[in-house]
């Protein structure tokens, strides 16, 4: 990968939503195949197929709160790498037959059903293992990338993803299904604890102080998980680019079987609309997050 | 646990061997039940099974390497803690049905064979995510923190312990055994990368040249993995913990069928000798590590 020719590019431009995405996803995946070059060649394979096609929200999340604090994308785009590289990993695993046991995922078969449990376990483990060697790479001072690690630690670990997926999984076997707020607090784990973290990454690297971020990240991230949902009922399996209808089918209680569907998408609207005014403080800066909080609720993937 | 009472004991003093080993896989543990307090209840009991009743070498590298350099132990606890909860969630993976497939470990049932495999995967991911956090926590400058951080990841990923795994399972499938080399390759990932950088830790930590502890973990790595090729062969199940046999059935290339059983046990006394060597420059100091290399040569499990 040419990463200098990253490192060229007018920075601190501002771009639309969908180019700041695309060019998130395209910095945080010129540094996972930089770090998996020479690795041993299954592995190294199925690690770079498991990142690839990503939307890359996470990177864009670390890279564009970072924008607002005047921090270059060079200089967030490890810290990108490292969200990106340990959301492959969770797919993956969370793929596996014996936890969710799906054989679709962004449109390509899943890591296990192309290759078979053992590399997609090992793959899986090595791109968490490599999320924590990139985010010590952040370009920022030594104590705040100790911060972004340890708090990358917490946020991946049992009191927050494994923990969330945990708690759904358990809940497919338990004899009551869950309410709004076991749902509301187990989402706040799975997938809420990384876009949190993602959102306020660019806080912590110019020591600056997260709490509009946080707000805005956990509203977002709640907000995606509704959609998810909404897309689990409205969405064309195609374009997903996964199995639907898995949830409702499985009598799995959602936001869309508590709330209803109405209720599920004014909900998720009423969440876009907090996250977009906690940033009320940065002005203009924040526009691409804003916009970014609106295609979480528009998406039809 | 009482974290407080661990602190004002009376840490640079030397013990024996069996003591200074019993007491780093003491304050490993404590560290892991402290970090899994509040966990979501199965797989949190999960993460402190598979850590109970390990042997605790890894985290005796690290505190003694750092004691060398007058470190206390209660400073290098966290590095000894993260060591061992790194070690532990390599081994739920590997014992999974899709990996070794293994009923048995430390004379107890393996994680996936005590729950189930969706519990093995996720205590193992959340042990790794734990060692990270816990790294950061070792009690030295943030720049030596990071290194300590970015190291492991090193050590633990796809140019580390998961390479190697994969080596390993590859081999297994291929139609030609491994060569000497090849194991020695395979084994200098699969086990002497996070042996290495226990061995170095202490040096990290405080600032000083590592390289002959590199040369010491280098040799005691290779030579712990000859014997356990050894034990494979002359060991009881009962004390080694797991079962035995299996590569020598598997008609597995092992260093014991490869050299011999005589020249395989030769080689190791070598290989112990040099580790011993190493360390001369650290004089009375160093003994107690010099018997740990003994040890690895002596031991029947």
């Amino acid at each position: 990968m040419d990463r200098l020719e990253v490192h060229h590019l007018p920075d601190l431009e501002a771009l639309p939503f969908a180019e700041a995405l695309a060019r998130a996803g395209e910095l945080a995946q010129a540094h996972i195949l930089a770090a998996t070059c020479g690795a041993q060649d299954v592995i190294g394979d199925a690690m770079r197929y498991a990142v690839d096609g990503g939307k890359g929200l996470r990177a864009f999340f670390v890279i564009e709160s970072a924008r607002l604090f005047g921090i270059d994308r060079a200089d967030s785009a490890a810290a990108a790498a490292a969200i990106e590289a340990l959301h492959a990993y969770s797919l993956i695993h969370d793929d596996l037959p014996c936890m969710d046991n799906d054989d679709l995922r962004r449109g390509k078969p899943t890591v296990h059903r192309k290759w078979n449990d053992a590399v997609a376990v090992l793959a899986g483990d090595a791109l968490q293992a490599l999320a924590f060697q990139l985010v010590t790479q952040t370009a920022c001072t030594a104590e705040r990338r100790l911060h972004l690690t340890a708090t990358l630690g917490g946020a991946a670990g049992v009191h927050g993803m494994v923990g969330g997926q945990a708690m759904d999984i358990a809940a497919e076997s338990a004899s009551t299904p869950l309410t709004l707020d076991e749902i509301i607090r187990l989402q706040a784990k799975k997938t809420g604890a990384l876009i949190s973290w993602s959102c306020t990454a660019g806080a912590v690297m110019a020591g600056e102080e997260p709490h509009r971020l946080r707000i805005y990240g956990e509203c977002l991230g709640l907000a995606f998980q509704i959609w998810d949902d909404v897309l689990d009922v409205e969405g064309d399996a195609a374009q997903v680019g996964k199995a639907v209808g898995k949830d409702a089918n499985a009598g799995k209680a959602t936001f869309v079987s508590l709330l209803g569907l109405d209720a599920a998408k004014d909900r998720a609207r009423n969440l876009v609309e907090e996250a977009c005014a906690a940033l009320d403080t940065y002005g203009d800066k924040a526009e691409c997050l804003r916009d970014a909080a609106r295609f979480v609720i528009s998406r039809q993937y």
